[in-house]
């Protein structure tokens, strides 16, 4: 599928971002807010070919500030940056587009092509602001619902996402549990620790204190900008272990050695955050992010299924439970409760705590095990399955 | 010295804080950023009694948002908060003022008394706010010296402090080693590691962000609150630990079980932390914060001497270094690369890895071993005092 020597050999070449929209009395989305959305259009993107048994297809579920954009390349114009999950995503890779039908769509209330805060309220013709309903992953994952029964789909060989991601790949075979053969929550958790949500306020209070953010009322062109980059700011401090920013930039001064005796950047590390807030908001929408951080905060198996062994039981699928050594946000003990409630409801569930010191966002990024134990456990989901259909 | 039913049997009762201003050509501050200030005023409390032999004075050095009044109670009535070691400071207690002289004063550029960013430039007749020349810990080191000296006092018994408070007992030692006998560095590091700045550097953002802030021109009594109050909030986070947080907060909604679906405080967690930044800013000053903050960033023993071990070779002092488990701000690794090279310099060092759950907040909370420890330690120096003084 490579069109242009500038894309790397393995990958998925060109692709193309779609989208569908639910409209009609049957589309009606009812939260768990207890309010309604309607109309919704749901952006995606898919990789490989589906099968003619329909038996192959992944759902690849992304984190906060992700897109249905996980692979690929939307131009194949020379410095293009691909998808964000383009390590795991091609021709030979973890998930493998030889074998596998891959999915990904931007989820409910996102900013990126599926209905969310940004868009536009048919009732008022105006941008829905605050006017949105909150949601919740159940929520998202019903939304993913409706797109892979419109794919045809009945079955979905596994569902895999990391962080935010990884929330969805626990909720979907608790939803769906007929659905489901294989989940593959990454640096997950049931719930996030009161530390975790502490860091989404001090985010959202920074969106929310930049008087451009006129209580959601901004105009799109004219965005909380300062708000939501110290928002990105706070956050990626969280993805990064102390170990792998002293990698990255130990106290290394932008100007050589000497201390600058001034405010602002003056340590690469700063330097480094101010690129990362002032990048994201070109990319990102402020309420989005209010509210995608609130359905993190309010994500909590215990609380909705009264423990985990209950969350877990009507489950049919197998876990492939995943953490990493250095995350501090989502930390391994986390993923170990995962898998403690997952015995107790007395599921198939494999556990890999992988060395890195990369922190949260190991995930996203090569150097660690994970294409490598999530291939092995889609292997065996394969060969599983045909032995069952025998 | 009790005063009243409402103070404590074992405080130090009524105290007032005293100031001393330093004038005239002999008093002009040489600052390591190459800048000088004149005139230099400092508050300072004392609580116990200067021995005849002036061999009794301990130095206790305040943290980032600390003042001058580490103990006893300014009025007396009730309801009032004793200062902030009131738990360390006392007849009876481990920095016992019926054996020891304590003295405890702002450090140079705080805005509680001693010379700051908030107080009147007498070049302009207005605030100093950005005029203010940098400083660093071993400038108000150098501050406290001048106080130490002013008092009469040629030795001191100790120098403590937790935190920036913990980088200035480290200081002492260094820059004065004829002046101190023992050293008690608390929750304290060599530097500080690149995610500790990165956390100072959006506390900063938050209040540089503030449209009150004002490139730091704003009135006394308009200061950029809702940019402090987030900063507040940032930093308080990474002063409590994740287990800290759970034990005090787990998930508990302000309301019950039930999610709010809102902005805005949901979970107690999030109460607290509103509730910290808004007190925060009724006694703090922004500009003061964004300096001291700088001062913390700018702390860089290898860098100033070579190595550590370049840098303790001239002590003349012992050493108590402590540090807390559940401290992820100045972690228990910093200590003890503190430990490393004092024994590298072949100093006498005593270290005391305190298990605590309490995060870097520790030093400032009761329920650890920290003051057993130190007054183990104290109790030794002046054994030792006395032997040698034989």
């Amino acid at each position: 599928m490579s069109r242009g020597s500038e894309i790397p050999h393995s990958s998925v070449g060109l692709v193309e971002t779609q989208s569908v929209t639910f409209r009609g009395a049957e589309w009606v989305l009812q939260l768990e807010s207890g309010k309604t959305l309607h109309p919704v259009t749901v952006a995606y993107e898919t990789y490989g070919r589906l099968s003619p048994q329909k038996d192959n297809a992944i759902l690849v579920c992304h984190a906060l500030s992700g897109d249905a954009h996980a692979a690929g390349y939307h131009t194949g114009k020379p410095g293009e940056k691909p998808g964000w999950w383009e390590m795991l995503i091609g021709p030979g890779k973890p998930l493998d587009t030889d074998r596998y039908f891959i999915i990904c769509s931007n989820f409910l209330g996102g900013c990126k092509g599926t209905t969310g805060p940004a868009d536009i309220d048919p009732a008022t013709g105006r941008p829905y602001g605050l006017n949105f309903p909150f949601y919740t992953v159940r929520d998202m994952v019903q939304v993913q619902k409706w797109l892979v029964d419109y794919l045809g789909i009945h079955r979905l060989l596994a569902v895999i996402g990391g962080s935010l991601g990884g929330m969805q790949a626990l909720q979907w075979p608790i939803s769906y549990p007929e659905m489901v053969l294989g989940a593959i929550p990454i640096a997950a958790t049931a719930r996030m620790s009161p530390q975790a949500i502490a860091f989404n306020e001090v985010a959202r209070q920074a969106i929310m204190s930049d008087p451009s953010w006129n209580y959601g009322l901004y105009k799109p062109d004219q965005q909380p900008e300062s708000g939501l980059a110290l928002a990105r700011m706070i956050a990626h401090i969280t993805y990064l272990s102390e170990n792998a920013m002293l990698r990255k930039f130990s106290r290394r001064m932008i100007d050589g050695t000497e201390r600058g005796f001034k405010l602002g950047a003056d340590f690469q590390v700063e330097s480094y955050l101010h690129h990362q807030g002032s990048t994201f908001v070109k990319r990102f929408d402020a309420n989005t992010y209010l509210y995608i951080t609130r359905a993190m905060d309010y994500f909590d198996l215990h609380l909705d299924y009264g423990s985990l062994k209950n969350a877990f039981e009507p489950c049919k699928s197998s876990f492939l439970v995943i953490s990493f050594t250095s995350d501090w946000l989502f930390p391994p003990s986390q993923s170990q409760e995962l898998v403690k409630g997952l015995r107790q409801a007395d599921k198939n569930v494999s556990y890999c705590n992988i060395g890195s010191d990369q922190g949260h966002d190991a995930f996203l990024l090569p150097g660690n095990r994970m294409g490598d134990v999530v291939s092995g456990y889609l292997t065996r989901l394969e060969r599983e399955d045909r032995r069952a259909g025998k």
